[in-house]
Order: C-alpha cells, then structure tokens, then sequence
C-alpha cells in the first residue's frame, strides 16, 4: 500500500490528513423527535457527520431491528437541516441501492467486516465507506477486508477501530487503540461506544484517540439515553459530548488537526 | 428452547438423537477428478454427507473464490453418484435461490453467523441449516443465530462449534468443546479440521468431540491436500479418514450412537 | 526434546506411555471427617493419586487460604490409609522444604507457571511435579517453564492442561484440548474441573480428554460440595466419579491403555 | 475502597492526584556505562524515577536472567548520582529483604500478579509498590492482588497496565487503555513498553495514556537497544524519549497535571 495518507472527502466534510472527522449521532434512528434534537446539539457542538441505523444488527431477533427506509428518509432530513452528511450501515447486499440514495457514506458493521459479497457490491459503489473492524479480526484480516473494496474500484475506505472482543468484562469490548497506527494510508478513526459500552469512559478514550494521532472518532450521542431503543448506555448526553468537543479541539490543534465544519 | 433433542434430516441421512452425522468431503470444490476420487473415498469409509464450498469466503480478495455454480453442478452430480446428500456455503442473500436448486443442506459459515439478513432468508427455506459458530461468537450468540433461523419458520439448525480465535498459535483456532454440551435441543456436531488448521490433530479432536457427546463430526478430507486450492493443510488424507471412521464407529457404539449410510 | 514418551513414577503408580493416571480429590483440604470420605470412594472408584489443598491460591485475600501444614498432615494420612500417593500446591520458594516432607508429588498451580524462582529450585528436589498450564500461556510458554524445572535436574514433569482466559462466559476457561497432542516427551494430563468451572460438563470433557490421547486426568471430587471451602460448583459427587471412571476405562482400554492402580 | 486519591511517595518525588510520574530506564540493568548514559538522559528529559531490572523473568530459562545483587547496586548508585529514586523488580519472597536494602520503589511483574506469598510479605514491608496487570488479569483480579498488599498494612501501591494476551499478533500485547479509568483510588500508571513490544508504537500510547488520565508512564529506553539483553525492540532511543516527554508536559499541563521532577 502506498504512503501517503489518503484523505477521504464524505459530503462537503473531510476525513484524513489535517482533517479530524468527528461522526456523531443516535445508535438508532428512531423518532423524528429525537433525532432533530440530537442533530442539533452535535451539530451545535462541531461534529462534522451525523450517523444513525436505520437497519439494525442485533443479536437477538426479537430486538428492535431499525426503522429501514422510514428511518433513511429520517436521517436524511435531519442532515439536510442541519447541514451535516449522514452515514448509516448496509447490511445485505440487497440494501446497497436503497441505502445510496439517502446516504452520504455507506457503513459495514463489524459483524459484516468479513460479508466479502457485501464488500465487493460497496466497492462498486461510488460512497466513500466507514469498515468497522470485526470483533475478532486482526488488523491484518480488516486491511485485507479494506482490500476488497478497493480492489472492486473504491478507494474511498475509512477504517474504524471499535474494540475487540476479550476476557474482560468490566468493558462490552476491548479498545485496541495501537491497532490504529501507521499500518495503512487510509484514515483510521476510534468508536469509544462500542469499544467500551459505557457512557463514563468515553470521553477518556475519544481523547485518548485524538493524542494517538486518530483521524477522528465515532461517538454515540442521545438526548434521551434511557429511552433509546439499542445501545442507550453508551450514548453521552449532549452536554457531555459539547465538554469532550472542546478537549478534542485543542488536542487536535496540539497534533496540527482540525475539525473542519461541512459547509 | 425445548429439552427433547431435535433430530435433523438431510436427504436420506438423519444427525441429532442417536444419529451420529459425518459431513466430509474437500474444502473448496476444485476439479471433477478430485471431488470424484474424494467423494468416492468418504462415501466407502461411512462418510453421511459431503461437502464441497462452491462460494468460499477468502480474507483476501486475491486468493480462489470458488466456482460458483459450476461447482455447485460438480457436486451434486458427486452428490447423487454416491448417494450422498450435500452441504455448501451460502455467503449472501442473493446466491440463496441458486444453491437450493443443487444442495441438500445450507451452510451459514462462521464469518456470517451474525449476518442476519442472511439468516431470516433462510430461515424462509425449508432446507436444513449447518450455522458454523462465528470466530469469537459466544454460545448465546450462537443459539440468538439459531433463533432467526427458527424464529423465521426453519426448525432443521444443526449447530456447529469449529473454534475461536485465540492468544494460542500453535492452532488455527481454539476448539471450544465444552460448548457443545447441554445448552439447547438442537444437533451440534464439530469441526476440527478449522478448529485446529492442522491435519496431524483431526483424529484426535473428532475423537473427542464423539466422546464428548457431539451428535457429528465434520472433517475436511483430500486426495491431493498438497495440490488444494484452500485449506490443505487443515485435510485429512482418505487413509487417515478410514482409520478415523473406525475410532469413531467404535465410539459412538460405545455411547449408543450410530452412524447411519444414507440408503 | 527427545521423543520417546517419558513416564514419571508418582509414589507407587505412574503417568505416561501406557499408563493414565488419575488423579482425584477435593479442591482445598478441610477437614479430616470430608477428606477421609473423599479418599475412600476415590481410591474405590480407582483413582491412582490423591489430591488436596493446603495452600490456596485465592484471588482475594478474604477468601479461605488453606490449613497450610495442618492440610499437608491430613492428606498424609488420607493417602496412607488409602494407598494412595498424594500432590499438592506450592506457592512459594519457602514452602518447598515443608511440602516435601508430606508429598509424593509437587503441584505447581496456574498462576505460578512462570514464577521462575519457584520452578528452579523444585526443579532442585527429586519430586514428581505437576506443572499445571498458566491461565493465559501459550504451549511454548509451558514448555519453556517445564524446560526451568528439567535444567535445573528435575525430569519428572507432568503437564497439566487446565482451561485458559477467554471470551466465553459459560464456562470459567476454555479447555484447549488441542494442547495436549504431540508437542512433547512429557506426559500431558487435563483438568476438566478448572477447565470448565462446571460439574455437569467435567464427565463429558474427561472422556474427551481420554479419547483425544491424554496421559490422565485430574478431577475435584467432594462428597459435600455445597458445603466445600473452595470450588464446590466445579467437584463431581462421589457417584458421578464412579460413573466417569467406568466410561475412562473403557476409553483407556481402546487405544491401549490402562489405569494402574497403586500397591 | 475508598475515592479520594490516592497519592503514593516513591523517594523524593510522587504519583498521584496532580502529580504525573514517568519512570523510565532499560529494561535490564547491564553494564555501568550503559545504566549511566541512559540515566544521564532519562533525567535531563524530565523522568521522575529510574527503573532497572536486576532480577529478570524470562520465559526461557536459557536467556539473560539478570545480574542479581550487582544490578541492584549499579542501579542504586545511577540513581544516587542523577538523584532519581529507583524501581526494580523482586520475583521471590527470599529476595524482599535484599531488594529492599536497594531500591525505593518495589515492582511486582505481570507473571507475578497473582503470587500471593509475594503480595503478602511485600504487603510486609513499608516500600511504595509498583504492581503490574497480569497478562490474563481482569480489573477486578488487579484490584484483589492490590488487596492482598494493602491488607497487609501497605497502602502505597500504584498499578501499571501494561497489556494483556490476545489474539492480535501486530502487537506483543494488547493495551487495554480503559482499564485505567475510574475503578479505584489508586494511582494508575500505562506501561506502552511492553504494551506494544514495537519502538514505533510507544509515543502515540503513551500520548493517549496521558490524554485518558493517567497517573503517568512506564517506558522503557536503551541508548544501544540492538545491544540490549533483552527487549531491545520495546525501547525507546534517548532522543525519542525527549521528543516524547514534551509531548506529555503538554498534555499534563492541558489536563491539570505537572511532572513533578525529585529533589
């Protein structure tokens, strides 16, 4: 793989190079309520993408599964009110054209990392691709996930790093932060939600990200966490994430990153 | 779940109950000659069922990918030469059609047993599943796996433990017996030739599994391992089959099972 | 490592090439009225080596340490009684001296696998030891602590293979079955009771054991389990340890080997 | 345990509360002018305290195991010349005593956190404590060995992760960032050495450790690291660790933390 970092354009937003992205937003999309009110305030705070599922992984299948194209449209609208690209995952191949038209960026699910079907179909779309790794790939198996799309003619991948699986318990995942260092050209980002699952330590590892040199973080955010539909434990409250925006703003200029304001 | 144990018919063999199933046959389905020299050979030594991937999922998108349908006709035509009912993997929601007009049993492998889109389509199929364990799925992930399936109307899961990944390299995977025991009614047979990557520790651990109580064993077998197009290392050679199969005969008499030739 | 298969002399009875030992008794030594109704129904189910605790490896400090060498004169007595040679835990460099004037076999416990100035000075003694696998050590690992003990002159070593740390919660390790076969001289036993933390799943693994070609196995017993001082959920009750003995003598006795009782 | 803060006094200098420690040094204590250069170094870069190993625990019983008594003196007499307080490790109770005669800080290695014996008599003495994350250890089995020193009337221990097994082989360990936050009074300090086992890793993870709120760091450094005895990869160069500890002023400053240099 070549050297120089790749910066990946999603929208009228950047990830990669100087440009720290910051993708915030509800595990779910669920009401228009919530979502207009989470939209805003992460908007308010600086994130630069609004992410939310409108199709569900969930382990068990009497789980709430996700809105589907009710909440694309959803989504869609708070994005364009709030003037942030939207990112939302794909979980079947048959999902691919749907998902496009509303969607920004196209995110693969960690449970997905290895649906190789589902990699090459994305890598013959042009959106650019958030691949979360998968909960026990090595980093070596998601370049090589990486590789799939690519290979099919899109360069446009942004890894996240979002935890393993492990023996301890104290955490839903193990946050494997060196994974994200100096390994490829594309940019790498950290998802403190899921590597945790626990509201009170993400803002820790979100900073920690920053100073590790990640080019952005993925963050769960709810106004309403208790009444969130999937994941409400490790979404911060929006008055958190305003308070871990300003330590990731003067981290990034410690790092000479910015966290550049679609516009 | 309910505590009679489920037994699973697959063409004319039957795994669960008393009925101890033994799936062989190559990892990928390669050439003519050697999928007929294969099947012949596990078919003689008792094999039950015979396997053969024509969609294999490969880490990297440079390594053989199968031969899709072509090698879908190669072992069906296998399949009814000897009599015996097969299995192969499906990877997407768009090959599901496809493979049920050639196999007797759908695979779900291990890095799509949380694809759930997968799942619910073919828990619309009346064909009867083998679901592989995903890589660092915990039981109660496997048997939430089991449950789309069922919850979507196919009641015929056999379950399959082939290992977990692991701090321990001296295996590919770390077998998990202790896994299979007494959770829940449906079959669960195991699989160490991915669980252990190593041809010399197959025998062995299939022992095990049949004196631990598994309701099957599934076991990659080659002629020509050294001319394989995948996993060769990981497959017995058909001699070392034939002596494997008299173990396990003997085994499972003295556990009151029995290994029942598809007629 | 040479490779004829080495067998160690325990008192005397045996472990290794055609000899399975077994080895059976309660986790901690309590009191004299439960150890002597353990031993007795042990040593008539036919067990080779009688165990027991005296000091105890526990994770807290508040729980029950071990009677220390009031344990050590206990189990002295249960094993002459009986007829049975009996092992035992050190845990420090300090203990060796007084451990020995009791034991017929030193143990040395998972967590002390690489306390390397432990592992040389038994390797000083002319004790049998039993070096039971660390929680997170690869095979090399524990072959390499082995390899401490043989430099320092000490050849009877006895590997234990006991569960390691992973993700899976249903049982408190993960026995690595594939652990035991073929990487060495030294006779390898498994110790379903730590492997599994479970009582219902120890009969099921020791017969695996067996089948897979250990060299014994170690299993808790407690004719009281509810009311034992450490580890009850994980001791078979004297019947099930009759039951399990009569499965591994008909296991031992198809692949050629036999359980030789002490005399 | 209770929540306020923890500050533990090694020497003339000390970790905790606002006080940000950085113990650096090889490895292994060596040779006189190897020791002196580095210590020369780690000191003008602002290090708090100076480390060396004396008593090496080595997986092979055939490498480097440590210059014994003779470490420890040239360790002592590196940090009385540059006025840096020492840690080192002891690997046995039988080496307290003389370990104390040297050193102001005691360290407990990762394959000792679960030797009780040791906990216990160390616990014994009055010397501040470093204690090491086990490489399988859960928080909570930290905190419990951490008990054991503490119940025996030493509270001055400051725990240090520094990896723990896992399935990813980019890395000697996996740095398990989160374990650090908020479980307890003690101070929490990162070891990116071992953590890593890669030079070019260290920076970034030490950066994050500082970012997440730890107590400081553990870093090793060599000025001749292709020459070291052991872990020559796990090392940073002298003019690395400078470059690093102006990073780590920056963000103790950002975070309300100051390195606090002994005198």
């Amino acid at each position: 793989m070549h050297k120089a970092d790749t910066v990946v354009s999603v929208g009228n937003t950047k990830i990669g190079g100087t440009n720290l992205g910051v993708i915030a937003g509800p595990c779910a999309v669920e009401t228009h309520e919530f979502l207009d009110q989470i939209a805003a305030r992460v908007k308010a705070a600086g994130a630069t993408i609004l992410r939310g599922g409108a199709f569900k992984p969930r382990t068990s299948p009497y789980s709430f599964q996700g809105h589907g194209e009710k909440g694309l449209q959803l989504l869609r609208e708070a994005g364009n009110k709030y003037g942030l690209p939207i990112v939302t995952e794909v979980m079947d191949t048959k999902q691919i054209d749907l998902v496009c038209r509303y969607a920004d960026m196209l995110q693969i699910g960690a449970r997905n990392m290895q649906n190789f079907e589902l990699l090459k179909e994305i890598g013959q779309t042009n959106k650019p691709v958030l691949l979360k790794r998968g909960m026990s790939a090595t980093v070596k198996d998601l370049l090589m996930s990486a590789e799939y799309i690519l290979a099919s003619g899109n360069p446009n991948v942004v890894l996240c790093e979002r935890g393993v699986r492990s023996f301890e318990d104290l955490t839903r995942n193990m946050l494997d932060l060196a994974s994200i260092k100096g390994q490829c050209h594309l940019p790498e980002i950290v998802d403190p939600s899921h590597a945790t699952g626990r509201r009170d330590l993400i803002p820790a590892m979100a900073r920690a990200a920053v100073a590790a040199g990640a080019d952005g973080v993925h963050v769960e955010v709810h106004c309403c966490p208790e009444k969130a539909l999937s994941d409400g434990p490790q979404a911060l409250l929006p008055e958190q994430f305003d308070a871990l925006m300003k330590d990731i703003r003067k981290l990034a200029e410690m790092f000479g990153k910015r966290i550049q304001s679609p516009s």
